[in-house]
């Protein structure tokens, strides 16, 4: 029998540590809301998941079924298991009080993912600094040929999910989306399962 | 009259300092190399540039003329005053030993774009761990509709270059690009400028 899964509110985010081996699943309840994804080395968390070097492994901007996402030491940590949406990439940072000035004209800015992630890393001794791009999971971004870049509405729909397995011990930083483009205008819940 | 450009030989790296106000040309004397571009605070060697926060403000995987470099604090680093060629991006991280194992096969792997930026860089008190995904200057990556990367010729000709105007005091790493899929299978020199 498998466990209620863990709820992460609509603009907030979670830490926890996976061991290797483990899987994590991550889950879109309503639809069309996606998560930020953090993975840091639990030995030493100056190794971070890096969308550079996953790439350039991967030779594509979308990952998933049977892609690994690689650390800034070039080490595998997640491998995608399974994959209901296709949708996911490295290319938007977290949103941020910034993104919310720069880009919303917001007067008084949420923390955004980024302040949820660093919130929920600081007990882990992880700087905001080395906060990186972020794997957006069930983000919808597209690319025009000439490279101009756009946020679409998430291709997910309610209870689809996608599964990630450990490949060394993480510390795992995961959001539910705080910015209302990504999310087609609405802040709704995220759900994860450790098995 | 304008002083003779620096050159950076083939397969190597150097660090230097740019002053607030000051511009920094490259040029690619004999067209088809790339070269790596790594920008740090000089007040602070954690705010680093951050292609991730770059695509956020620029909604673009192409920068050039009018753009702006931004670093991981959503502050600009380097605008873009001229381009030559109009082909660069923040996708593929610096080549390394690594790049060369698992994408080469290289059994003696040259330590690549990563290893020279690292040991220009050591001396400003940067460790290897916080280079980021560099500014990839006339590196030629395609993304096909499905997201498929691939590495292209540069589009630049003997003689082009692009020219950068520092923001705030800044320590630049800069590179003769290490890898012969990225530089159309020769190793070239970059010659760069300081006014």
């Amino acid at each position: 029998m498998t466990a209620r899964p863990h709820e992460i509110a609509p603009r907030t985010g979670v830490a926890f540590t996976l061991d290797a081996g483990q899987s994590l699943t991550v889950i879109d309840p309503c639809g069309q809301q996606v998560a930020d994804l953090l993975a840091y080395a639990r030995d030493d968390v100056r190794e971070i998941i890096s969308g550079g070097r996953t790439l350039d492994y991967q030779s594509k901007l979308f990952l998933t079924t049977g892609d690994t996402l690689w650390s800034n030491r070039s080490r595998p940590m997640l491998v995608i298991e399974a994959d209901d949406v296709g949708r996911h990439d490295f290319l938007l940072t977290p949103c941020s009080r910034e993104t919310f000035e720069i880009i919303y004209g917001d007067k008084d800015p949420h923390r955004g993912c980024f302040g949820n992630l660093a919130a929920a890393l600081e007990p882990y001794g992880i700087a905001p600094d080395t906060i990186p791009t972020a794997f957006n999971v069930f983000m919808n971004v597209t690319v025009a040929g000439d490279g101009t870049l756009a946020v679409k509405p998430p291709l997910s729909k309610a209870g689809d999910s996608i599964v990630f397995r450990a490949r060394m011990p993480l510390i795992i930083g995961l959001t539910a989306c705080s910015a209302l483009q990504s999310n087609n205008g609405s802040f709704k819940p995220i759900h994860y399962r450790i098995d």
